[in-house]
């Protein structure tokens, strides 16, 4: 019964689509790959959706509906961010991007559920959104036209991960993990007086670097068990002597 | 000036589409990976497709109109057809299709120009323009909802081929001895006295295996030249003895 393959489960989550027909069409290329798990963030929805969803109604239908993006990932593992403007560069950690081959390298024995997620039409994601993301995933475009239209990116990264997730994997709930070690890191920072303004952008960088490495369980509780000792022997030790 | 890569244009030929957002959703991908000739066989086109098209209008402005599938492959070196339909197996020459990674395989190399075929939203490719096609490609989906948007067809099978396309190559003509091959074939099932009934089938199939087999110009000619002598000696000293 537990014999399936160890592969990530994903979910689509789209973020303030204003074009309801490329709602119904992400929906019609989620069914034509064999997703099913749609989470819809203040997005447009209506009969023109349910007429370019075509066969993939029932992908519509059940689709989760929320109102702030927080909510929509908090049950997920890891979340994959999706850009269409390439920094080119590694200079700005915020942007720097694999593209959707690497992705599925790293995560095709993670088990887990990932989260992939495409922003506006016009805007993409926020930075608020992006610095929340795991990692970033960039199609290759041309650089005379980079902007994809959102099904189209939809179609091309899950054509790419629909090769290695043919059966849908039992899930192993690895989220609490890796929430509670940058939930650590996090601690970790404000112990150590962690300059105020710097603080959002290590823990960003490390959610990155956490997300690119596609962390295993055991390194997960290894770093969770190094931090919590660091904020242990520092409390016990030094300014915060005493408290405990 | 000609140390370009040999690797082959592609060509997109879009067949019957009624919907004219298809049209110009199809334009706008060409453009965001890079390809720029795209052929309308009978397809719709307006308002809507320049609307789908966003800042691809150029490519739907340069697109050359066709009224028949003949005249708009007749330069090209190789046609491949793309299929929504899996046959699953051999059985069916006809409909037996590779995947867009082992076209790029085969023809990354290629000195020549690849037009890709997308067909009708409802009935796809007819089997008169099946037939014609060198090779067909088939997109992996699910069998549960195995009909992808026309766009998001392109959308994948460009993406697939775009990663070892970023140069244009400058073009070899080896559509003339291709084509030169193929009559050469047909002339020879001519003077063997091959079964008329089963000539179409064959020569469909002879078309198929040159098409897999990514023919390099020398075999090409090689075999040519065996067509072409076989025809000779037949014609010089068996039944039509005394022709020449």
């Amino acid at each position: 019964l537990r014999r399936r393959e160890s592969i990530p489960e994903f979910a689509v989550v789209l973020v303030g689509l204003k074009n309801e027909g490329n709602v119904g069409a992400v929906a019609r290329v989620m069914k034509n790959f064999g997703f099913n798990d749609l989470r819809l963030v203040n997005c447009a929805l209506g009969e023109e959706a349910n007429k370019r969803a075509m066969h993939a109604g029932d992908i519509l239908a059940s689709a989760k509906i929320f109102s702030d993006f927080e909510s929509s990932i908090k049950d997920l593992d890891i979340v994959v961010g999706t850009s269409g403007v390439d920094s080119g560069a590694e200079k700005n950690y915020l942007r720097h991007a694999i593209s959707p081959e690497e992705l599925l390298k790293k995560y095709a024995r993670f088990r887990g559920k990932v989260g992939l997620v495409f922003g506006r039409e016009d805007f993409g994601l926020l930075n608020t959104e992006l610095e929340r993301c795991d990692l970033l995933v960039k199609i290759d475009t041309s650089p005379v036209y980079p902007i994809m239209n959102v099904s189209h990116a939809v179609a091309v990264l899950l054509y790419v991960l629909r090769r290695k997730s043919k059966k849908v994997a039992s899930r192993k709930p690895e989220a609490m993990e890796i929430s509670e070690l940058h939930l650590a890191f996090g601690e970790l920072l404000d112990l150590i007086g962690y300059p105020e303004h710097r603080k959002k952008n290590a823990k960003v960088m490390f959610r990155r670097l956490v997300g690119r490495a596609c962390i295993t369980r055991l390194e997960t509780t290894m770093l969770i068990g190094v931090f919590r000792r660091c904020a242990k022997s520092r409390g016990g030790f030094d300014e915060h002597k005493g408290e405990h």
